[in-house]
């Protein structure tokens, strides 16, 4: 069930994906395929990820040996191919490990604490880098990305993810670490979130796009909302195994 | 000593490609290393295969998250770096399944029979589409990709790889399988062979590029020797752990 509404919600991310970065997909049911492939190795772990890959390259190597019969020109061929390739795994692939954090959490009968967890550190760091950025803000670390981030609220989504990391852990049951470590796995999830968001806003910025909310006012910014979570969730998923004991 | 070979060899391969496609790869020394990643992976199964595709998509991010705050312009940021990741596994990870096949061979005692069984398949496949594709050749299946390429020419491929399956069988030890199997396989590979090679070629011709062996006049034509190898290395692998018992 989990695995289902996963794929819905990533599938519209796909979807504000493209339609934000302007890529043309030429084959789109293509890319809704190979998401189903990578959320049923993360479901069943089959077929074997090895398998999806290569399953991946062949049928878009078919599918645009096939297309372009048919075209004039072939001056798009090789960005066509590659963004086919790249959006499955740039989206579908690390947004997968919500589901292994949530099956993780269940497994050691902590629910879905450990999802918990990542949501409170990433939502309180993102608030502390917009208002302390806001307010005191000056030198600015990607201007081309994101001309809004700035070192101070860098520093200050750190210091807020951490302290929501260690405050994580009096309020959701998980593995009893240590202070330190609660601290120290918040201010880095907080601080990767700042290096996760940015790359996203590239595509958008790429495209000469701005505003997300605007492009698809229905459901807008869907993308928006889990675009820390493309770093960070595979991330916090590999602390909790090597080093979470 | 297989794997390192193996890799400097799909590294030429990689090379070559980049320089065929005429594609500018801002970062040759991350693919690189991404290709020791999935050499690795292949090697000693180490790091898991989704923390190597975890790594490929974040070290590209940070690289260009960096990258493009002192570059004029994001216009070609969506091709540069899907390219960068599409490269990786459109090339070191199918050919690596070559290793594979060498270790299995050594596995169930045939060295690298199986890799001389696929060899010799596409080889004689890839003749016999050449010679009657040229001898009696009319309808042109992949006129973009490859005018070269002819449905009489593809027949060919089949019926000679077929046999030449067949024939493997009785030179090389490899499992004592029946003969309608070892036509089977060698049919299906040489078919593949006609549709990973175009595949390749999309490539070239997407750069107005028709001669490869002009490019890199020393090492010419790795890429063109490998290419059939791209879709069959992992389908025979696949193949044989499936079909051959």
């Amino acid at each position: 069930v989990i695995s289902g509404i996963l794929f819905g919600v990533i599938s519209l991310a796909v979807l504000e994906f493209v339609s934000l970065s302007g890529i043309k997909i030429r084959a789109p049911l293509l890319i809704i395929s190979h998401g189903l492939l990578i959320g049923a190795w993360f479901t069943f772990q089959q077929p074997p990820l090895a398998v999806v890959v290569v399953l991946v390259i062949v049928s878009n190597g078919i599918f645009y040996l096939i297309a372009e019969n048919v075209r004039e020109g072939l001056d798009s061929f090789i960005r066509d191919i590659s963004v086919q390739v790249f959006v499955v795994f740039y989206l579908y692939f690390p947004l997968y490990y919500i589901l292994e954090l949530v099956r993780l959490g269940q497994l050691r009968e902590y629910g879905a604490h450990y999802f918990f967890f990542l949501v409170a550190v990433i939502a309180v760091g993102d608030s502390g880098a917009y208002f302390v950025g806001r307010a005191v803000g000056k030198r600015r670390i990607y201007p081309v990305a994101s001309p809004n981030k700035t070192l101070e609220g860098l520093v200050a989504a750190v210091t807020t993810g951490a302290l929501a990391g260690w405050g994580a852990t009096a309020v959701f049951t998980v593995d009893r670490i240590p202070a330190p470590v609660a601290l120290l796995t918040g201010g880095l999830l907080a601080l990767v979130s700042q290096v996760s968001d940015p790359v996203e806003s590239l595509f958008k910025r790429s495209a000469g796009k701005k505003d997300s909310g605007s492009i698809l006012p229905g459901h807008g910014g869907i993308l928006d909302r889990l675009d820390s979570y493309i770093f960070c969730a595979p991330l916090f998923y590999y602390l909790i195994i090597y080093f979470w004991h």
